[in-house]
């Protein structure tokens, strides 16, 4: 392709970027994000990057969590560097010491008004296997938005948890998710089959809810066919992500043996929860669950799935640094991407993002 | 502490720190800072950065120091990487020399004057232990400024020297060492006693001198008691911080056993000078000195004390390292500090500065 | 130095600059450049970054070799991670095929036009040793410019190649090689002689040509004499820098032993092709060929040659590095370079990269 037309795709493409988020644009604060794991989050004092703001956590004495800005507002002492007494935070520099609201309760031998200092204080509340916070306006923290899933608490599922940190945009890692075009290709040798890019897509767009499903029928690459005792036999793969919110993607696969005769059981399912929180515009904690509904009380399966679908995540995980180090580089004048039908769902995930992130700026 | 709360915080904050210095305030450079050990100038060329500028310095054939701008006027090759030829620094690219006031002497076989060329050369003196340069205006640089200090040439006291480089701004360095109510806290381990904080702070500003002082009764800390022999005696301790220059804190120690009869002799001190040299606005060259008027023979005495002050020393420089992230991580509509009544002394130091700073510049 | 005559010297050598390259003057694009050796270019993907674009390349099946813009237009991923189906790259990320022009063949499974898709392409020819890229208008790129040497042909010269990378500008590495004044100091310990800096120097700047020369009688630096056989021996040596183009920087070392009779042959010759691509702002590709006229059957004299003059060329990167780090650090408002009259032919091929830079950014 010539410089001209590379050109006149920059200006086409400039137009329409205008509306969707990318890196760059502010994070949505407005949100439920994962913290950490409930089984990280203990009596010590631990910091986490979330939103661009350094954020100190424990668990309170009655068990539920707190999580405070993790700089002394005296002299921006990491707070994380100092001790617990209780439910008090000690900071280490100058003793100051705050309650789980933020209050501080103490500026030990100095004889003022302790009221005006404090620091900010996040709403955080605890679904186990995760920690959720809110970094933006706790007016409109409401719980019922807890992107919980029911199968986590279901005795009927097994689930497995585990973290990645990634180098690369949550909005980018989204992208990556909605778009289930790219597993013949990037996890061709984990858990795509060819199949897959050949199969119809269903894009669903409604108020609240982003999804998209495939269905396939296949030979079950090993990650499933084994634990199902399927090797070799023809399958029907139905799968679907689902953009639940900012802080959460849900993959489903629903699987039944074309070779077996049908029962009236569940069939096998497994659900990843894909829990993403920004660190900062360019690097994203990465909390996945992997849940199932077959051999449930089986180790050995649960080690052989997470392997599998692990290496994947690994897979993608690459490439969205390789796609950061590609925005990295790219001339200004010169950068444009063009769609594809099967990004439907992702552009209308970035239209949302854009607008969700004007709309808290604007506020 | 909720967002609307810090959102008036930061508001009032930002109109009072308007007048303080900060780390994004322009280094002072009208000021003798210590540029190196005597011990480290030699008959071989060095280079380090003082206040932003690489400066080259070595020791002239008659003893004295000499300290150019490090950087040859013809095609910037660091002159540290020449050689010295008397005193007359050899470029190490093209041969041009200099002689120690930074004129250029040959240029060799180029048929041209040599008057234009020459490099900035910077009053430097020695005082030993310490080599002084002045990063600002030549002919402000009185000798009689040189912030020595006369217990350096007492042979009743006894002296060991030490450098370590702070990831830090100079500003918050000495914000740190006219503040003695962390010794509660963050030196809790090595030299601070519970006592400390709670002590009455004694607050000394005047026209030239900001100090701060503490008595406390207590049982001194191993790294005293041990020399002393005053292990598990009830001494008073006095304790003085004062800012001398932009380049020098000097904290002193006195020590009075109150469990034995008073004698006339001088009371046993120690006496740290605080020597700080910014290298740009976010490090700083931190050589110290740890003077005393007892057990000065004594070699195991001079390595317990070195061992114990410097360990605490550590513990600033990691707080300011952690204070310095925090500084960085912050967002700019969020950030605001609350001062303690005993900030006072760092607060009209950090006024000082500013103001300093901002004269050199509108000179 | 006192600070006011540096202040003097910045605003007046300021003046000049403006008309002068430097490292952040933009690069020069329309011209051909060495992307790779011959040797290295196969039928896997690889991705080199030149004049600030990532650029993919491989060996056709027919052994020419192709070059496109190494950004798959859809979702920007990296195309040298994907694979290669004849002529065809297969993107890792969704499958989008390219063919060896840039132009999209394929979009797997996607109901849409693909004629819209594309990256772009660079022309690009090869020249043992060398592959050449041009990334300015292809409509310039004309492959009479490329700028290839006659000897790397002829069965008479034997040739060795090599490659560095350097921390430096190609800006500042031309000038360093058009420099022949430093050849007594930087290189007093490989090749450089103490005659070097004494002898007049010959500068040649005509239409197209730069070109700097010096004949000098000398016993010879070891490099030479060794395989030459003329150790101790009184030589006369004849060392020529001539700018081919932005991409090619030629050196010639002609050698007459004065010691014995003089012979009708063709006097024994040294040919340096230093070969550069800026790969950005302050980083170079340095590719280079050691060609001589003697010996040309005897690898130990390969070795010995390549041995001495790669020592030398690290010394050159040694200072090039310590320049920009000079410049890194330099204070704007006190930065100046003053000129000797061995610069000249610097000076002017940084007038010309000027010109030609701001004459692509006009166009």
């Amino acid at each position: 392709m010539k410089a001209e037309e590379i050109t006149k795709r920059r200006a086409k493409w400039s137009v329409a970027a205008q509306h969707l988020a990318d890196a760059d644009t502010p994070i949505i604060r407005n949100c439920w994000y994962a913290l950490c794991r409930s089984a990280d989050l203990g009596r010590t004092l631990a910091a986490r990057t979330v939103a661009g703001v350094s954020v100190v956590h424990f668990r309170k004495e009655d068990g539920t969590p707190a999580a405070l800005h993790n700089r002394c507002c005296h002299r921006s002492y990491p707070l994380d560097r100092g001790s617990l007494d209780g439910d008090t935070i000690v900071c280490g520099y100058h003793g100051l010491r705050y309650n789980a609201c933020g209050q501080c309760v103490d500026i030990p031998h100095q004889d003022m008004p302790k009221t005006k200092f404090g620091v900010r204080d996040y709403p955080v509340i605890e679904r186990a296997p995760f920690i959720w916070i809110w970094m933006g306006d706790a007016d409109k923290a409401d719980p019922g938005l807890i992107p919980h899933q029911y199968w986590l608490d279901d005795p009927d599922w097994t689930t497995d948890i585990g973290y990645f940190e990634v180098r690369g945009s949550y909005v980018h890692l989204h992208e990556n998710l909605l778009d289930l075009s790219h597993l013949s290709y990037l996890h061709a040798a984990t858990f795509g089959t060819p199949e897959y890019a050949a199969a119809p897509c269903d894009i669903v767009i409604e108020n609240d809810n982003i999804e998209v499903w495939r269905s396939v029928e296949c030979v079950l690459p090993d990650v499933y066919a084994k634990p199902l005792g399927w090797v070799g036999a023809k399958a029907r793969r139905k799968s679907g992500s689902q953009l639940v919110s900012p802080a959460l993607h849900v993959n489903t696969g629903i699987f039944e043996n074309l070779d077996a005769p049908r029962t009236p059981n569940d069939p096998p399912m497994v659900k990843v929860a894909q829990v993403i929180t920004p660190i900062d515009n360019r690097n994203t904690h990465y909390h996945y669950s992997i849940s199932r509904n077959f051999a449930v009380e089986d180790e050995t399966v649960t080690q052989h799935i997470t392997a599998g679908v692990t290496s994947a995540f690994k897979e993608d995980l690459a490439a969205l640094e390789g796609v950061a180090e590609m925005h990295a580089q790219e001339r200004p004048d010169e950068f444009f991407e063009i769609d594809i039908p099967t990004d439907r769902a992702g552009l209308e995930m970035r239209r949302r993002f854009k607008r969700w992130a004007d709309a808290e700026i604007a506020a």
